[in-house]
């Protein structure tokens, strides 16, 4: 009984552990919601999100003169000290939560307040000395510090995926350089096409992510717009005269960003397909991420009786039955976090759908499967380089004799002899199972001196490709 | 002007053209919806389901003692003749319409009651005779009869689907049976496994398709039980006692099938989740179809760098620029039409979820995209058995070859000299580029006796393989 | 150093902890993915139903007389400790894994092996007495015994599902009857529509979900089909004759279930459709319960601005800015775990797409995908039913008067009085703000009596409803 | 017989109806795909980027002297007069296709071939004054020539959409103007928040629409990125030096916009994930419009039993049984074609994830679904617009008088009473029925004049909320 204090709030008292930070509307939430064991605490980003947003009202009230000194400073020294990694296990509720994300702001109201009752000198839950609605949560609602402190975890999760992303663009870039006088067949259709170098595969693979690294920094930087200030609904009831400003300017600085003040605020309050787009980013480079590690699978197929072009480095025995067998773990572990970085965003696209007037209330689920598919993301573009990229290898021989051997070099004839001709030339070699070469030659189409020329296959590869 | 003739509704007056059957309220239908150029009448089942669901409710009614019998008869037989074929050019609303289908029913309800009208000797338009909504909708409201004409449209464009899925299990089938000594490589991860034939391949495909159309059948069942009686929210207001059985019974006579009321009117009336149990179904085909369609474009891969173990039938010259290239273009369109199908999976998914209260007001995109479904999902099925199954042969050398120089049959050394020894085995032919029958006898681990018997592929094939 | 065992595998060396039963394939997994730190041993009834498998296969194996006693006898002992909940931290592989689950199977393996070593008075690793891969796993497949794993766990997890979704349909039922004389207005596309009671509306409630449970344990049936003696690509190679169907055997007395043998192996093993269909099952019941939970915020929206017919149990303070605020949280959590759910039958979709060949790789991420939504499904309505159901209360009066004021109860004079002229009454009615009642009686369309009988709410309900 | 003349190709000979402008190979594919009967010139705007590709290529070839002066005039003159909108008929092939749109590649160049071959004084058919394949295709592949003409196609069906965007935002801000003063209550959760105006939500409906414009665009102009001169595998494989950048610009000077050549042409060949990109756009609008949609609705229900703070216009009966009911029909509709886009941008996810190697061949079913997207969006708005939003009305007296019978004005007491008395107050009126106003005064927590001011709604609604 005396390891508990007793806090109360609209729906009546309720004990609360003595030791813990956090106060009766948390412990609620514990009671109401035991759903994924997912908990707040369990991202590091978040809280610090949620710090960082109450740090910047304080500051905000503070210099707007609503908030008494010192319980400006305790706060402050509070939610400095949250930022800094303390106090990071007093938040123990469920992402999964009812009620817009309530629980969880109070929550960090609730900490913050007791911490800084204990800066102060007084015991916890003496919130008349500083309380978490009137002090720590002055000028704010959960609509508004809520999602800003969602989009400053989600900022800050943004950046080491963007270094991952970036990673594995450069790991196939340097496998690009290494393989760029690879000569192998192109496929189209899955179907012979015409010769190019594995250097250019990879170059390919190293391009197309790059490319994304700009889109990602830029749909994380749609963040950066808070809706501080709009407290309930947007029309910014409660909020003194110039907080929404002032607010964002202290984010601006704790951050080391450019923090903006959304610039419809009631828009801003039921509108959450930012997180959407951001999603869509992350499912966009999922897709790209599906196409490289299903081609790497394909390359590496065999050994016997596959494409066999590629070796990618043995992770584990590939069987416990079949000896000798080495899969491609790796990238079947990143197509398996892709599918679920794309099922999330299906999620998130419900979630935002279910807006009513002037809330979405699911924004907890939206920051829930936002920050897994981020954790997954980037833990398998890490995986994926250090366990897979940097140790790849070419199977050159095996490349360059289906050159050789193949009737899609015949393409290369079209400007010569034409399509009609190079198509019943194709015909007869694959019938007959003859060379393309021997048989321009018998029908007497090119001299030998043109059609070695034409047919060295440096010169199918396109403009300065081996010298890349 | 004499062109037209004046109606009435609540909005008031309105011009229709004279010759048309439908009425006012189909007029202001085809005006306020242009979004899919996909009317009714595009898909003739509906207009049939349509009008099955008046000539019940007539019946019912008439049974009932509440309709006069000549207004009864001539509403029987304009019924008919459109069950028949007839009038099939007068729905011409989009099938993408706002109110629940009530434009939609609407316009059965005037067409029915124009023509029943003329059959009496009346003018068109001259309803006090035989009114849409007074007789023809005598007992009904949107709410029951427009679900119940999709459901019955539904059951029978189910019908050819379900012949078509049998159709491509049986050719799969046949190529099973013919392919039934052609040893090969199986494979897993695409690394070689331990061999099979294409027949057991083949087999797979059909039985897996085999199994579905039970699956598909099953779920079009549940379309027979329908709410009619219902009217408006399941209460059944203005339906007289009996007309929930009555109607039933006689959609079954007319339908051949057997029709029931639904348990629960109230439920049946807002519950939309039906058709999504059989979107889930047509998308659990589609995704056994692409499975089907990626491994015959897998197997079919080369002429010379794939793994060319089967010829598709070419069906088109596949390139503009490769002379002689054919690709697989047949399972390219069927695993486009399975995208499609899974996309408008999610769009009934998405209106299923937007139920409201008594009513679920989506239901007409929800008809729209099945309708399409099945539609595009049938013609690829009876595509893809004409123009590539039956075509289908095979590579029996190459397929052969590919299990001798394999190294996957070392797992049938593994009951013989252990996982361990097996390891070694593959790994030193793999790296030497040997095979593992002489690696076997260089380490005298098994005598050649042995090795012939427990390497000869028939034996690897599981129990009565090559006899199936 | 002295710490560790040094264990083999085809890779080469690797250190051990000595404490752990797990051995060198489960280390290299470790290191190989580190993705979403939801380990194995995270669901006790996957690592149970790897137990059971094992001991099946081992029993079967024994049966054939393939498997020496006293290893038989240890490895069911160990089997058997596993299924009691023994050694259940023994599982620390990240669920999300390349390799089609042979790190999963070979952790099995592995600690069973050990575990066995141990009773049989050997050390850990000395698995020349017990071997992971030719005694634990004998006649067995990665590709065989993990979906058997997985389909005995979800089988398992199914039940307490299905019993959750009893209790909510039954909750609901209890409401029904305490509601089942509250009129109100049922409303169609949320315009007043006409009348009905609240125990209906809770009716429907209760009766949609309760025809789900048979759907969900049939589709639970499926996994009890399994594929064991497939070994790697489903023909059964290194299975001796007579395994696969007493494996199935052991399996039903193991489980008290009636397992069987799949039909086709060779499909067996590659397809994973039936796990699609599950999980298109669990979504059609979240979009269900989405609907019900809509349905209820509808309801008890307000108090003052709402429809507010209904009351939910306060669970906790609303607003940490809004004084006096009560949110529906549990709705709003239920919703959100449907989104998930439904995202997660995406990805599962995903996963079950990119089958190839004779295996579909990526069924580790289909194995997670469904644990968590049954999961957090379970835990949904388990909080659903006892934090909200059972406490939701009736604003009777406001009900009663929302039907005696509408306009709707003007549906109950068609029969009476035409559709047309009922059309005038609405529409006079609304315009002056006066009562139906008044305006036939005004413009005599029925006598005082007549009117009374028929606008008797009563006499809307539909046959029987007040008796429900 | 003479009605018809036979053209060659790779699989023979065929057939083909004399007065057609297409030929063999189209003639082929016709037979082949029936799939979804919407056509290649179902579009007009892809018939014309086809044209506009053909012609670009022209000038290109022209220009690096590789295609004879009569045989350029010709092939420009023909190309110009398709851009004008001749021949579109010419074009009947299924838009649902295998071959990655080899076969409306083909049925370009055979079309433009034919009319030149009549400008040049032939006869069609006599392919050695004018080949498909030599001239018209020259310097191309399909791989190039068919995504530049959906990306043209894309690029022109885009700006009338977002015209229709603009038109939507701005019709719903001329609405804010109008309610500028309606004071009514804001809602979060459903439930009674604090005073706003109908203006600024409708203020906030107009911004959120108002910002995809630019979204929308920015997603379109990386259409205008081409890989022209990729040929078959982005090698430029039989396209001469230069004619990449030459194609480029003649295609700018053709549309009047800026065209490039793509940075990376391999990688261009085989990315999809543009069209990703600009469908999860289309998805996002999406997502704004049905919550919008859904607000409406919200917002019109009733009329008695609902919200009723505004009035759709009526556009058509609502029911077929009760009379008088007028349903929200436009955005009911609205909703169901975001279901529909949304649907279709999953379709073209899975489609764009199947990219292999150096193709990715599911692009038709990716352009028939982007376009039926834009289509039916753009008719949605433009309905939505004209047929709805223009037309609502509010119902000013019913939106104030909520507010002032409301508990939600109490959370402006909070900084000047405290959320503890706050609470305290909601409660007391909450349960007993009495207003927030009577209760500070009876408690004494403010004097009359002081409370005036802070409950005077206008005070309530944010800095300059009444004067936008």
């Amino acid at each position: 009984m005396e390891n508990h204090r007793i806090e109360t709030d609209l729906l009546g008292e309720k004990r609360v552990p003595l030791h813990v930070y956090y106060g009766v509307q948390t412990q609620r939430a514990l009671e109401n919601f035991d759903i994924s064991k997912q908990t707040v605490s369990h991202y590091p980003e978040f809280v610090k999100g949620l710090a960082k947003t109450k740090l910047a009202a304080a500051k905000a009230n503070y210099e707007l003169g609503i908030l008494p000194s010192p319980i400006f400073f305790a706060i402050e020294k509070a939610a400095k000290e949250i930022i800094d990694g303390a106090l990071s296990g007093e938040f123990p509720i469920d992402l999964m939560q009812g009620g817009a994300g309530t629980s969880t702001n109070m929550n960090a109201n609730e900490v913050i307040a007791n911490r800084a009752l204990e800066l102060m000198g007084h015991q916890k839950g003496e919130y008349q000395h500083c309380s978490p609605n009137d002090h720590v949560n002055l000028s704010q609602s959960t609509n508004d510090a809520y999602p800003t402190a969602i989009k400053l975890a989600l900022f800050e999760m943004n950046k080491p995926l963007a270094i991952s992303l970036k990673k594995t663009a450069d790991a196939l870039r340097v496998k690009a350089q290494e393989f760029s006088k690879v000569l192998k067949m192109g496929r189209t259709q899955l179907q012979d096409a015409v010769p190019m170098t594995l250097g250019q595969e990879f170059d390919a693979f190293a391009y197309t992510l790059e490319k994304e690294i700009a889109v990602l920094n830029n749909a994380a930087q749609d963040f950066l717009e808070v809706n501080m200030g709009a407290t309930a609904i947007g029309t910014g009831l409660c909020a003194v005269e110039g907080f929404s400003e002032s607010c964002a300017k202290h984010l601006s600085t704790i951050t080391g960003e450019n923090v903006t003040k959304a610039v419809n605020l009631v828009e801003a309050t039921s509108d959450t397909t930012g997180f959407v787009a951001y999603a869509s980013v992350l499912k966009k480079i999922s897709l790209k991420l599906i196409k490289i590690c299903n081609d790497l699978r394909l390359l590496t197929s065999g050994p016997r009786t596959g494409l066999f072009e590629i070796n990618l480095p043995p992770m584990q025995p590939g069987s416990s039955i079949m000896p000798g067998k080495v899969n491609p773990v790796i990238p079947e572990v990143v197509n398996q976090i892709c599918y679920k970085v794309i099922g999330n965003e299906l999620t998130i696209t419900m979630a935002s759908e279910n807006a009513q007037l002037q809330l979405n209330v699911m924004e907890p689920v939206i920051a829930y499967s936002l920050f897994e598919s981020i954790q997954i993301l980037q833990n398998g573009l890490e995986t994926f380089v250090d366990k897979c990229i940097v140790g790849i290898t070419a199977n050159e021989e095996r490349c360059k004799a289906s050159v050789l051997n193949s009737i899609g070099i015949v393409t290369a004839l079209n400007p010569h002899i034409g399509y009609k001709n190079s198509t019943k030339i194709a015909k007869e070699a694959l019938e007959n199972n003859t060379s393309v070469y021997d048989l321009v030659l018998h029908y007497q189409l090119l001299s030998k001196e043109e059609l070695d020329k034409i047919l060295d296959p440096i010169n199918m590869l396109g403009p300065g490709a081996l010298a890349q």
